[in-house]
């Protein structure tokens, strides 16, 4: 219980290779206990997440048991809600339970990384993009992939399976050109089952800002050959173009080229962990500056490492090491051995390492590597050398042996394009329309009610053959009220006339409401009475048709059983 | 365009076999298409679900993708919505569009199964206890697991760990004797590696309505076995008892009983698909009946089989068809041999089969096995034989190869307990609770508000040592939004005086539902104003404190800055 202790906040490769090493050094100091806060339970070896979308490895081979990793340390697998630097303590959100925990440290390392972040991206993008980065984005990646084959296979109109069929990645960095090779690869294989849908619905699409694909991370001639290679397997590449806006059925592009297509994937906005921006400590980009001691700047007991830090090196043009899990898993061998040097008042070591080269694989068994700046490899033999490296820096044995066999295995057995569905209660959903976009049509099935966060949508009902506008609705109103009330079919059509955000709330959910908070209900009734009568009096005024009722009112079932 | 469409609905052993017969037969009758709907785009191979929870197969290993298995049959993944036998035609639930899709159908197969059904279940089961019947079942349990064992571990209170640390099932039959087994062995063999919580503090607990396990499938000699091997490896069994109620944090049994649990799994309440209800079609325990021809009574061109069909036979007790997968796979036979005779004026045949045996797994290497009522085993040769069928009968090569490979490599290399986590944004939760349950605690943290569905529940409030009763709420009204509103921690205790149902919301989902229903809030604000005033008065009257203004009005941070 009087154990020091040293809490290692976060699970990825500088959190876990800092604790690594730390438990071996700390063997000697039975005084303190090194405890490791993570959101999940296992670690997620990042080089190959690309690889679970095509199943060519099992969906929990890329990952290791933090347990199993790391025997000696405390693991507390929780969300942090709170870091308080002048108290000394760490407080973990609830589980289970309703009970806030407070961990009390001696020493903290922040290894926090960076997180997929989409709060000041590009409108829509927060709403309707699928982040790669996470093992549970890949799985979802994955799902979406299979889903959308699965839909357009029983759709009958062909710019709706085209819109299905087309993924855009944006992002043409190291992450994005692995993740849009493999959603390629993963596609083109499959579609052959479908006998409904052909190749040439399929569209992937690459968006990158600059005009050579992963320009920061290697020279131009690797850059042209993966480019070639990709646009050989049907990948369709826009250079120097940005995402301006997603929406659930456009990708719109800056330039306004707008992309029909169900399915964005951004690998590009990842900022510093929220958590770290409330620190009050000295920041480089929203990372925590620290010495070339890796402790940080103004501290005593304060570390930090990978993503989340600012660690000075000479090696870059920037001065800071640059967010690569070869930087972090440096770092956490310098660290490790700095804060036992300050434990045990031995000399500390200044951080220094130069990157070695870098990799991306291709799909197909192709990559590309490039290392020290002058040994350059593509194709087949590049992607043995991927392969090889990332296999023999994979930890633990076990592992190895599992990714080993299911390369060997997806040799001789295909993996199979199964989901892993889970039933969401998804309450509530947001949703980003641009202006001219349509929310539903008439006739369609009334499964959504929505609410408008801000935009303005217009209320259009068919009238002969022209559509009218019926009503301007705009922030905190709402619509979609009427077929969850009374009917199975919307009865209008709903236009965005400027950029919109709406919440999505599903049927039942609603109900749910409804039927408990007994004011909202009467609520909802008043509203819609008021607009049945609006819309009577517009149709009135418009003179064109003489009976409305069944438009507004089409007979019940009940109805009909006592007229037929 | 043109096809005669035959439509099988349901996608498990009935609905698959069936199409897997029936696209052999049909290749001579190019004139009709065959079509299957199905809500997942695999079929889930049963006996092997309960081996996902330990991992001694691969998540995706008792699982054949639908394509795969029938490449002549056309699939149709979504959701049915309605079966109208008047107009023959099947409706399917919109998916990315906002459409139903409608199938006309010129036979008609109905092989839906049966559904986990807490509709009618005592109170508690739908909103706390987990199913046992998908894969995705599967992949929450043993989510859940890992969940009690990390939260187990950090947890400081014995009695929370103890209790975070029980698991109940629900069913001594074939499905919840081969559940609990899994379970017992997953949890006592990864909790060795949790250096803060002992085995001692596990408990698996089976629930059985009668005197022996498995009664109606085997025979006493070899329940017994099965009942001194789950003992043995430490499962309780509790005989003849029924589970009455659940809720967030005990099982109770109808004997008055309460077993302090978090984890309570139900493998009992299965009933007939809902869509079937509907039907006007004739019945017997929810079941479609059909002739010995496996057609439904009173139609030409309606046939049904499995689970969700009441089939005449001879060699049962209750004159029907067990809902077993071995008779569902020999119904299939027969039935597209019927069918096919049908279409083609050839005789039918009657369907006959006598069950050749049952088997059941109980973990460790063991297994029970019967058959032709004469034939027994137990033990691990029991186990080896159970393992022999089920992999012979799993379908397709490529999985019999994976299966095998996992089961090898099993030996060599224990599964990892890693989780799968989705972001599951549960926008409302349904929770039950009985009388004297405690909601929240004064001093909690505030991170739910709740609605009251039915029953009533106490705001207590303690003055001095005493807790006094501020308040008596029930239906329709709600409590926990002064946390959410003002306030991080709870300051009130709230106790149910009744059995009491509650839908809880997320704190982040009430704030969206506060920011953008702008009558919502200041309906809110108005009772909370409301409520302080009576809470004011009831502690006037009760005289026992002079200031109660920090009890209700904590200071918060502002004003303790401006104070300090």
């Amino acid at each position: 219980m009087d154990k020091k202790r040293i809490v290692i906040l976060g699970g990825g490769f500088a959190g876990v290779y800092a604790a690594k090493y730390l438990q071996k050094l700390l063997k000697k100091c039975p005084e303190y206990e090194l405890c490791l806060v993570s959101r999940e339970n296992y670690f997620t070896y990042q080089p190959m997440l690309s690889e679970i979308i095509g199943g060519s490895i099992g969906v929990t081979d890329s990952v290791n048991s933090l347990r199993n990793l790391l025997p000696n340390v405390s693991i507390y697998i929780r969300e942090i809600s709170d870091i308080d630097i002048v108290n000394e303590t760490i407080t973990l959100s609830p589980n289970f339970n309703h009970k806030n925990l407070e961990i009390k440290y001696e020493h903290l390392i922040i290894a926090l990384g960076n997180v997929t972040d989409f709060r000041y991206a590009p409108g829509g993008l927060k709403e309707h993009a699928l982040g790669f980065k996470t093992l549970s984005d890949a799985i979802l990646l994955r799902n979406r992939l299979i889903d959308i084959m699965e839909v357009a296979a029983i759709e009958e109109n062909p710019l709706m399976r085209k819109q299905m069929l087309t993924v855009v990645v944006a992002g043409g960095g190291f992450s994005g050109v692995e993740v849009v090779a493999e959603v390629n690869d993963f596609i083109r294989k499959e579609i052959k089952k479908y006998k409904t849908i052909s190749e040439d619905d399929v569209n992937v699409i690459l968006i990158h800002s600059k005009s050579r694909l992963m320009d920061k991370e290697l020279s131009p001639s690797l850059s042209l050959y993966a480019e070639k290679i990709l646009k050989k397997r049907g990948v369709k590449i826009l250079f120097e173009q940005r995402l301006a806006s997603a929406t659930p059925y456009e990708a719109i592009l800056d330039s306004g080229e707008r992309i029909p297509a169900n399915t964005i994937v951004s690998t590009i906005p990842s900022s510093a962990n929220p958590l770290i921006e409330a620190l009050p400590l000295e920041k480089w980009n929203d990372r925590v500056k620290t010495d070339e001691f890796l402790r940080v700047l103004g501290t005593e007991n304060i570390w930090a490492l990978g993503d989340a830090a600012a660690v000075p090196t000479s090696s870059t043009e920037t001065g800071y090491a640059p967010a690569t899990a070869q930087f972090a898993t440096r770092e956490a061998k310098c660290l490790a051995h700095n804060l036992y040097a300050s434990i045990t008042k031995a000399p500390m070591k200044a951080f220094h390492f130069k990157a070695l080269g870098m990799m991306a694989a291709l799909g197909h068994r192709s990559a590309v590597v490039e290392m020290f700046g002058k040994i350059k490899m593509s194709g087949f033999i590049a992607w043995l050398f991927w392969r090889a490296v990332y296999w023999v820096k994979l930890p633990g044995f076990s592992r190895k042996l599992k990714v080993a066999l299911s390369w060997l295995l997806d040799i001789i057995i295909p993996a199979e394009p199964v989901q892993f569905k889970m039933d969401m209660l998804q309450g509530m959903t947001h949703l980003h329309y641009e202006a001219n976009q349509t929310v539903f049509q008439k006739g369609d099935i009334g499964d959504y009610l929505y609410i408008i966060v801000s935009g303005k949508v217009q209320v259009l009902k068919e009238v002969g053959d022209k559509s009218e506008v019926i009503a301007t609705i705009g922030a905190g109103e709402y619509f979609g009220e009427m077929a969850l009330l009374n009917e199975k079919h919307r009865n209008a059509t709903i236009k965005c006339i400027e950029p919109t955000n709406l919440i999505a709330m599903k049927k039942q959910d609603f109900q749910i409401l409804i039927t408990n908070f007994g004011n909202l209900k009467e609520h909802f009734q008043t509203t819609q009475s008021q607009r049945i009568s609006e819309e009577k009096r517009k149709l009135f005024e418009s003179q064109r048709i003489t009976s409305f009722g069944d438009i507004l009112h089409p007979p019940s079932e009940d109805d009909k059983r006592k007229s037929g």
